[in-house]
């Protein structure tokens, strides 16, 4: 997607070797507008897929709930597949039984457990996996395996920036898992973005 | 907004005298179409204040970024306000300067820091805070805070579903705020949910 990788050039920040900062429409500002076009592209990506053959839009909280949203609009505005994300806190009034697991995320250097409840998560739906990164897929496949408890079927991992580098595409790839990314860095060095 | 009110007795589930839950369509389940219409019921509570005369909308992840990014497409599709969403957790990559307070959540029964990169809140930006819920008015107050310590103005907070009886609300108005919320809840008991 040309007009990411532009806004990446012209927005993001390269940090060190591993990290690009986008925080500015992405991930802490939103560009709401801009995520509309980042919607309608994922759903470009997966457009083989007709609206009734997607049952939930699955992702992670919390940057990834802006981009799941808007891809659940471009599938159908009148009627969006629901968006379900992951939660990473407890909160007290989510009693009921969770699919669950864990995760290590090397940008806050420590392991969090992802959760849904199971009523959210039903054998047999077909689920497409959004997510705002995919770098070590740490993230995308503690969701492939919530997906697998449930017994529910992925069709898709739809991400936004995805850094070929740090492996996780090629781990889902591997796997036979469907993964379409809008801009894919190979390199981070010295402040500059090589994109594949 | 009779829809909302519905909604909540339809899906919502009366937890105790404090909570209900509404995780089926508002806050770990979202239903898209229906955010977009409280996006737009949002948009029309401040309906006398120009799209000009809002340069931002904020929220506190996660759960209030899906209605804030409704309520900004609301605002004009085409040109919808930037939408940003104070932190809880501190990501490596977020490295620069930060307006921050604490607030407790009385769901999570823990202090939690929130925080927002200087360079998203600028002075004499007027700003709109929109959340899910306003409950004992912990996290609204401290997007106050936050508004407050970047010299920006607060022109309102739209609020998803009031829990009257908690306070927040109270506590708000009681300063001056221009509090809009879509559905206020007088009383949970015994399982029914009384509006006000």
């Amino acid at each position: 997607m040309q007009l990411l990788k532009d806004r990446i050039i012209s927005d993001g920040v390269a940090v060190g070797t591993e990290a690009v900062k986008v925080d500015s429409f992405l991930n802490h500002q939103i560009d709401v507008g801009f995520m509309a076009e980042i919607g309608a592209e994922l759903r470009r990506r997966f457009g083989d897929i007709p609206r009734d053959k997607v049952d939930k839009i699955l992702t992670v909280e919390s940057s990834g709930i802006a981009m799941a949203c808007s891809a659940a609009t471009a599938f159908d505005a009148g009627n969006p597949p629901p968006v379900v994300f992951a939660k990473k806190e407890l909160p007290r009034t989510l009693t009921d039984e969770v699919w669950f697991t864990e995760i290590m995320s090397f940008t806050k250097m420590k392991m969090t457990a992802i959760r849904i409840a199971k009523k959210f998560l039903c054998p047999g739906e077909r689920v497409l996996i959004v997510d705002d990164f995919l770098a070590h897929g740490q993230a995308a496949a503690g969701a492939v395996k919530l997906v697998e408890q449930a017994g529910a079927e992925l069709v898709g991992v739809g991400i936004v920036i995805e850094k070929a580098f740090q492996g996780g595409g090629e781990l889902l790839r591997k796997q036979g898992i469907r993964v379409e990314s809008l801009a894919i860095i190979d390199a981070i060095e010295d402040g500059t973005i090589t994109f594949q």
